[in-house]
């Protein structure tokens, strides 16, 4: 590294690379690629590019980063940044200036072109049952002849009104219970879990309590909020999992964890942190947006502020206290780190987890900020590799209903796998890796605008047509420079396989087809790195100036992928003596994005009949907001968990050479019936 | 107050007065006659004199004391206070000099002269059931095809080897699990609790698990530290109530909690750490003492420590993780504090609890620094003003076991009584005030050497023979200037009326009998107060160089306290049908020092056989002890606290006559048949 640059890298978007010391950290995202929000053009008055400066060493990047590698604080920032989120080391970015090393954290808020998070709650049934109800009581004040205590006197109130019998309540409820009982005049909304406890006590009578599902995933967090007495989600939020600055897949986080004194800790807290921004967010939505108020000629004073509620609009004004159950799900690395529950031995063959079964967990325990008696019901775990999450899937699907034979695909930065029916279920993960999201693709980036999201490759000129989020239109009915294409994301990705098999440009090892490609336009060597590349879209059609290609590296990493997947597929249905699958379906933002024919023609998974192949959404959310809204589906999830039988496909016989041909472009004849008619015979064919 | 003086009260003793200013706080000590242990004579060297500066304005004193009152930091308390205790307020006595009002504590380790707390834990027999119990078990290690995670591994262990099923564990326990099980290289000893939850894992085999029981008092507090696995006491730590600084009694604690926004969370901090204290010392005391090692010739550095242990002792060693239960007992106003549960409705009619059930909180919850997992059982109570405690003495002495009547009297600040036998049992509370134990009285002292403990008067010369704390000698043996008599504790307050009595001094109203008295060398007036008092003891015979005296008040106070117990009893016979108590149980302390037959004398309770009157110990703390040590007691504690009627006797008809009346020294004709002979007729019959 010169004297005079430094290695900066963004977060969560993994952009890296060296810059000028002495730039500010805006200078240095644009260098970089990374779109970070400035609507003052830099005039340091909008306070909107807002980013955090991360302290420690990060070994994944060979980085050590320090508030000391830039500039000190400036008093224009005070107005934007209080003090505790500036020992926290948020800074403005225009203002701050690169030193050294840097590893910055971009909030989602600060993000130009935010992420397009494709997590909203489906309309699936769920039987109404919460875990949480809400019982009126009312009760007759004590006496000298009747002194018996609060506590005691609304119990005896419950069982004659509603029959619940042998209650309990923590510490924190029963501080409450005096004043409420006397505010309420005696009569008091009581929230009980489970027929089991009281959680909260409320002066006279209320109507409604709210919940939370979330869906902690490798990446993005969704959460959503449904209110308790009517099952309707209020709200989705989402954001990126801010522990993507410790490495991007599980793997490398645990290692962060096994390099790292504090690591676990400090992995463990931004996630707890991030739930609890989730939640602080969900809260703000209930109220009305506010404005500045007009200060009169000549007054002074701190600014006010105004409520601006939209017309026709209720607001739920609620508070952190009204959200009075959580139900969680994550792979089982998330989990344990999540619990701070050394994930080590996950990331080591046998890969046991600490735990599988379901957890209720006072909130508190875990400084999740909500009413303070509340449970947390985390999801319980199937094995090492396949997680909470797919348990929320099982528990959304219920495969195990059916006679039919499912193959349940969940394909996140890891991917899991559950076949079977109502007599058997075996689950199993392959390491499918980050590629298929976009990253370790040269121009992949992250589903925001200006991201290649489809493609279309005619076999015959080989011209390339495409449609980038942001633009309905597509590259074919477009100037080139209404495009603005900056990289290509998960779908995109997902098409590309396919569409340069389909139109020949590739042959079925992934090589591309020299004697085809040879001379054609879109076609070269790259000078510096010697490899052969693809072009997808003009310098001119782009935002950035530079052609998107796709590399043969590139496809390399894409074949990797589908192949994990393929594999792990052909030897769970060995496994089960299976000759084809009757239905499957594909769960994660993946699914919602998949061109089911595309998925076929590169072989992602075995063949079925095109529609029988379904997207069911985010799954492990669903299963998250089942388990919320009906607690009897969390009896269910435990039994998934203890009954799906998990079995670890690297130590199959075969493995490896399974693996080595899955890679490959399927080959029409053999396996694939219901690819006939779709692509050319003579393409699937080809040696 | 002038402007050269300042008011400076001590605490826990409660002495007060106005010193000039600029005195240092050991020497306002001096003046208001509180012993601060000062070894090196106030050279600023020995350490001894730490006292704490209380912060805030004491409505109970009408002073606003504060750090800003006492003259700055000096260097030379850094070597003896560390900046945690000197930001709690810690300075050194002998530097610190008085600038304006103050409220100063004594910790116990800086009292001179320190209080003999007889609280020794009793032999009574408990049989051995205890909550939290050893299990050794042996597991597999985990295989490709048995990955099973670290916890249901070790349960399925659990369930083969002990036929434990359904365990839990919480998140604290979980987070040591995987490390134990390596460590132990798959074999671990488990904690379990009630049979329930595991709530600690250690590496390999283990063979004891340590519990302590807590007896709260309103001025005592005391911890019996058992071995779980022996059932036998370890030790036993006994320290001042830390909230004694807020108000002697309950009433002024909970009108603390009325008249202090801050006042419930800084009384219910300060029994916790107080608590935490205990738990701290009984620690120490399982290492050998240190002592500083010498240095060589020249040498420098930090001193260093080395250990002594005492010949043929063995040392436990233990940490606070090696705490794995806790039992705690209280009255109800002890238990609201220590709770952090509003005691407001506590005092005020009809004195409702906030709950009477026992609780079973994690010891975390409360800031109970033990193994993280563990639980606190706190006994439950009867009703507003008979606490846990006196649950404790029942399942102590289960006076619902026989068919004999029993009449228990635990009396410490407050009195509370239970009467009965297998068929019924109620129980109630008298307002006995502190003076039984010392306080409101002239010479009232702690029970600290000094303190006269014994007294004798001469019906014929009514000359006055006693002992002292700290000295064997009775006066009569011994001369004038050895006796260092400092003035009168508990115990010989308990003495005083029965002999000023039984000697002629005063008459059945408690008035002194000046036909006989007047022109006595010990009776007089004092010209100050124009109030009548008696000498106890000569200035030549003091360590103050001042006459020890009972005045009439003094006299006046100790009848309202034993009026108001005498009268309880008989309203609670009255309410059985009872004519008469089979059996006497005095509990406390002060059953420990009572003299049956000048109890008796006195009339502190209605009349019985002396040889059925027996001293209980503190049975409080039994019970406290028989509840850590065997779980059956736990449950027995829940059927006492429902099953024992609570009759509140300030609403029963006739208090007022039977209390005034109760106020006088019995008639042996028609109530005290057991009386005679102990007392000469004339004496008893007088008018």
């Amino acid at each position: 590294m010169s004297e005079n640059t430094a290695m900066v890298i963004f977060q969560p978007s993994g952009r890296r690379g060296e810059v000028p010391k002495n730039v500010t950290v805006i200078e240095a995202s644009r260098l970089l690629g990374v779109d970070i929000e400035a609507l003052c053009g830099e005039k340091k008055v909008c306070g909107k590019c807002v980013v955090r400066i991360e302290d420690g060493h990060f070994e994944k990047f060979n980085v050590t980063s320090s508030m000391s590698h830039v500039t000190p604080w400036q008093e224009e920032e005070d107005k934007f940044i209080n003090a505790e989120r500036k020992a926290k080391g948020f800074r403005l970015g225009c203002v701050t200036k690169v030193l050294g090393d840097l590893l910055v954290f971009v909030p989602e808020e600060s993000r130009a072109g935010k992420q397009v998070v494709s997590k909203a709650a489906r309309d699936i049934h769920i039987e109404h049952n919460p875990a949480v109800r809400l019982y009126y009581v009312q009760v007759d004040p004590p006496t000298f002849h009747d002194p018996l205590g609060d506590f005691e006197r609304v119990c005896k109130g419950l069982e004659r009104d509603h029959g619940l019998s042998n209650l309990t309540a923590d510490i924190f409820t029963l501080r409450t219970l005096p004043t409420a009982l006397r505010d309420g005049k005696w009569a008091v909304t009581v929230s009980v879990w489970n027929e089991k406890e009281i959680i909260r006590v409320r002066p006279g009578k209320v109507e409604h309590t709210y919940g939370v599902a979330i869906d902690v995933g490798t990446t993005t967090v969704a959460a959503y909020f449904c209110d308790l007495t009517t099952s309707k989600v209020f709200d989705t939020v989402s954001m990126m999992n801010p522990q993507c600055k410790y490495g991007e897949d599980v793997m490398a986080r645990i290692t962060y964890h096994m390099t790292s004194p504090d690591g676990l800790q400090r992995m463990s807290n931004d996630i707890i942190e991030g739930v609890n921004e989730l939640i602080e967010q969900a809260i703000q939505n209930t109220f009305p947006p506010k404005k500045k108020k007009k200060k009169k000629k000549g007054e002074e004073g701190p600014d006010e502020f105004v409520e601006v509620p939209e017309e026709g609009k209720t607001y739920l004004r609620l508070t952190r206290d009204d959200i009075e159950d959580v139900t969680i799900g994550f792979n089982t690395a998330m989990h344990h780190i999540f619990l701070n529950l050394n994930p080590e031995f996950v990331g080591m063959a046998p890969f046991p987890p600490v735990l599988h079964h379901s957890l209720d967990i006072k909130a508190r325990d875990l400084g999740i900020k909500i009413n303070a008696s509340s449970y947390l019901f985390v999801l319980p775990i199937e094995a090492g590799f396949v997680g909470a999450d797919n348990v929320g899937v099982l528990i959304a699907e219920e495969p195990y209903k059916y006679e039919e034979n499912q193959l349940i695909i969940d394909i996140g930065t890891n991917g899991e796998l559950v076949l079977g029916n109502r007599h058997k279920m075996i689950s199993s993960s392959c390491a499918t890796g980050p590629a298929l999201e976009g990253a370790q693709i040269t121009f992949g980036m992250r589903a925001a605008p200006g991201a290649i999201e489809r493609i279309d490759i005619d076999p015959a000129t080989k011209d390339v047509n495409y449609k980038v989020i942001g633009r309905d239109a597509w590259r074919k009915y477009s100037e080139p420079k209404e495009m603005q294409a900056k990289g290509i994301c998960g779908s995109g990705i997902l098409d590309l396989l396919a569409e340069l098999f389909r139109a020949g440009i590739i042959m079925r090892s992934g090589v591309f087809n020299r004697k085809v490609m040879e001379g054609h336009k879109r076609f070269r060597i790259n000078p510096d790195n010697r490899q052969p590349e693809f072009v997808l879209a003009w310098a001119e059609e782009s935002s950035i100036n530079k052609d998107i290609v796709v590399t043969q590296k590139d496809i390399r990493q894409i074949q990797l992928a589908k192949g994990a997947l393929y594999a792990g597929c052909k030897l769970m249905m060995r496994r089960m003596g299976l000759e084809k699958v009757e239905r499957v379906k594909i769960a994660g933002a993946f699914g919602t994005h998949v061109d089911r024919t595309k998925a076929l023609v590169m072989g992602l998974f075995p063949d079925c009949e095109i529609e029988k192949i379904l997207s069911v959404g985010n799954a492990a959310g669903d299963g998250c907001r089942a388990a919320l809204l009906n607690i009897r589906k969390r009896a269910e999830a435990n039994w998934c968990s203890r009954n799906v039988e998990y079995v670890e496909l690297t130590v199959e016989p075969n493995f490896q050479q399974e693996f080595m041909e899955s890679m490959q472009v399927p080959h029409m004849k053999d396996e694939f019936p219901h690819l006939k008619g779709v692509v050319a015979d003579e393409i699937l064919n080809q040696k």
